[in-house]
C-alpha cells in the first residue's frame, strides 16, 4: 500500500479539499503510474455535486489522467518503467459475458469507473486522477504517443475519445459534412479530430465569439445558432451532427439540418428535459437520433495513436490543484479555453 | 382521355361520395391499369380529413393499388397487357438531381404522390386508387408476382413496403431479435416479413387480444404493453424495434428494450406530442431512434419479389366501395383484421 495525496469532495456540493488515501501495492497485472496531469471534465463536477445521483464520498474526481509508469507487476508485458501512459473513465469491466471481445465494454453493466465506483470486489471504492499516483490493471492503461506533451494529451482520455468514437462509428471522413454543436472541451476536440479524419467540419455555436479558434482547430465554417437564418441556410446539409452541449436545446432544429440517412449523436445528457422529438423530422429523411458514450479501451488506444499521428492535443489552461474549486465554477460558466488541466506537481507544493 | 369512376372526398371531413373524373390517354411511357383492388390505409383518412394539412379537393384517395394492365405506350418495355401490377404511394419523382440513382426517391422534394398531389407539370392534380382505372408512368409501376392474389397483395404497396424497408435497412435476419409495436395493418405485415427474413419476432401490443393471430403470422412471442412486467422482462433484448402505432406512446419505455447498438424506427407520425426522449437511454448503449418512410421503387419491387417467394400477403377484409365511410370509422377504431381492401368491381355496380 502507498499513501496517495490528492483533492476530494467530502460531501455533495462541498468545496474540494486536500485528501490523503491509500492505493494498493501493484499486483502481477498492475501498472503503477505517477500522475503528471489530470484534465477537469464537466462530469467531475456533476458527480462531485451529486447532480446525477448515486455519488459516494469522499470522492477524488478525475478521469483524464496522463502520467509516467513507475512500477509494473510481474505479469505486465505491454508497459515498462518510464512509459508515458493514460487512464480514462474506467479501470475495469465485466470480462465474463463475452461482450469484452467485441470491444464495447463501456456500455456493459460491469464497468468500474475510475472514481465514484467500486472495484470488481464490490466494496473497494475507486479514487480518480486528482491525486499524485494511481495503480491500474494493465488492460485499462493506455499508451500515450511520445510526441504528445502529457499536459495537452490528458484531455484525450475522456474528451478526445468521447468525440472520436462517434466520429469513427458514423464514419466521418473525406466527402462527409460534419457539424459539431458547441465549442467547449468536447467540441474543440471534435473539430480537430473530424478535420483530421478528412471531413468538412462546421461549428454550430451560440455566438461567433470563438469563431477564430474554431477555424484554427480545422472548421471550414462557423455559424451562430442565435441566428434563425443559420437553420434555414443549413437545412439538409450534414451527414453527421454531434451535440456536445449540456443545455436542453431543441434537437428538432438540428435534426432538420441532416441529409437523408444523416445521424445526430448526443454525447452528453442535457441538464433539463428537451422538447419532444417530432417524428416527421426522422421519418421524412430516414434520419437517426443517437447517443454515444466514451469508447472502448481498444478504440481509445486507436484514438491516441491517431492523435499521435496527426499531432492532435487539447488546447488547455494549466492550473494548480489549489485552484480546482475556482476552475469548477468557471467550467460551469463555460469560461475555459478549452480544458483545465491540473499540473499534479502542485499537489505536493 | 378516359372517364374514371371512383369515390372522392369533396371537402375535408365530409363523407366520400361517387365521383367521376378524367384520366389522361396513355403516353409513350405510360401503363394503363384496370384497378381490381385498393387497400385502405390510415393515411387515406388523415389526408381526406385534412388532418396533416395541405389537402386539396376533390380527393380520390388510395395508394395500395393492384390491377391488370390494359394498354401500354409505345415506349414501354417492361409490361404488357394482362400483367398483374401494382401502384404504391407515388407516381413520379424528381429525376434531375441524381438522387434517383441511389434509389431513395421517396425522400426527395420532387415526389409526386399518387393522390392529393400535383403532377410534375405543377398543376394537374393526381387521383388515387379508389377508382376503376389509372394511368401511370412505367417507372412507377410495380410487377406483382403471379402467385399472389391481387386482393391480398394490394396492401403490400404501402403497408408492405413501409415495414420491409426498415427491416431491410436495419438488417433484420437470422440471429436478430425484432419487436413490432402494434399489430394492425402495418404491424401484421412487419411480423410476416421479419419472420420470413429469418429474424426472431416479438409483438408488443396493448393487450393479448390478437396474440393467436400474431403467432400465426410468425411471431415467436407476444407481450402486452399494458403490463409493467413486460418492460422489465424485455429490457435490453432487441436489435430492432419498429413502432407502427399512431398513439403518442412514451418511446423511452421501448428504447430501453434495445440492446447495445439497437435501433428503434418510427414508421408513423404520432397523433400528439410524445414525452421528451431521455438522452441517457440513447447514450448509455449507443442506441438510435430513427424514422423510415415507405421505400423506393427499386426496393418496393424487391419487396414484392420477396413476398412472392415467401408467399406473403396481407390478411384482409374485402369490402364494397359503398362501405368506404364505415370502413374509415372502423380503421380509426383499429377495428379491422388487418386491412380493408376495396373490391373495385363494386364501383360499377
Amino acid at each position: 500500500m502507498t499513501l496517495a495525496r490528492g483533492y476530494a469532495a467530502l460531501a455533495a456540493k462541498e468545496q474540494l479539499v486536500p485528501f490523503s488515501f491509500e492505493r494498493r501495492a501493484p499486483r502481477a497485472d498492475d501498472v503503477a503510474i505517477d500522475i503528471k496531469f489530470c484534465g477537469v471534465c464537466h462530469s467531475d463536477i456533476h458527480q462531485a455535486r451529486d447532480e446525477w445521483g448515486g455519488a459516494t464520498f469522499p470522492m477524488v474526481p478525475g478521469h483524464e489522467i496522463a502520467g509516467v509508469v513507475t512500477a509494473v507487476g510481474a505479469g505486465v508485458t505491454r508497459f515498462k518503467v518510464g512509459d508515458h501512459v493514460g487512464v480514462g473513465c474506467f479501470v475495469d469491466s465485466c470480462t465474463t459475458c463475452g461482450t469484452r471481445h467485441v470491444d464495447l465494454e463501456q456500455y456493459m453493466p460491469g464497468l468500474v469507473q475510475t472514481y465514484n465506483s467500486v472495484e470488481a470486489d464490490g466494496v473497494t471504492p475507486t479514487f480518480g486522477g486528482y491525486s499524485d499516483h494511481i495503480v491500474v490493471k494493465e488492460g485499462y492503461v493506455l499508451s500515450i504517443p511520445d510526441n504528445l506533451p502529457l499536459d495537452k494529451a490528458a484531455p484525450l482520455l475522456c474528451a478526445g475519445i468521447t468525440l472520436y468514437s462517434p466520429l469513427n462509428h458514423w464514419k466521418a471522413g473525406p466527402g462527409k459534412k460534419v457539424a459539431i454543436i458547441g465549442l467547449g472541451g468536447l467540441g474543440h476536440m471534435g473539430v480537430k479530430i473530424a478535420h483530421a479524419m478528412g471531413a468538412e467540419v462546421t461549428v454550430l455555436s451560440q455566438s461567433l465569439s470563438k469563431q477564430e479558434d474554431g477555424l484554427r482547430f480545422g472548421a471550414a465554417s462557423y455559424y451562430a445558432t442565435s441566428e434563425k437564418e443559420t437553420f434555414k441556410k443549413l437545412a439538409g446539409q450534414f451527414d453527421l451532427i454531434i451535440n456536445t452541449v449540456g443545455a436542453a436545446i431543441d434537437w428538432n432544429d438540428y435534426i432538420r439540418l441532416l441529409k437523408i440517412d444523416g445521424a445526430m449523436t448526443l454525447v452528453g445528457v442535457p441538464d433539463a428535459a428537451t422538447p419532444p422529438v417530432n417524428a416527421f423530422n426522422l421519418i421524412g429523411a430516414r434520419r437517426t437520433l443517437a447517443g454515444s458514450m466514451i469508447g472502448s479501451i481498444k478504440e481509445t488506444q486507436e484514438m491516441l495513436d491517431f492523435c499521435g499521428k496527426h499531432n492532435i492535443t487539447a488546447d488547455i489552461e494549466l492550473i494548480d490543484i489549489k485552484a480546482i474549486n475556482e476552475a469548477f465554477e468557471r467550467v460551469v460558466k463555460s469560461d475555459v479555453r478549452y480544458r483545465f488541466v491540473i499540473d499534479m506537481k502542485s499537489v505536493a507544493a
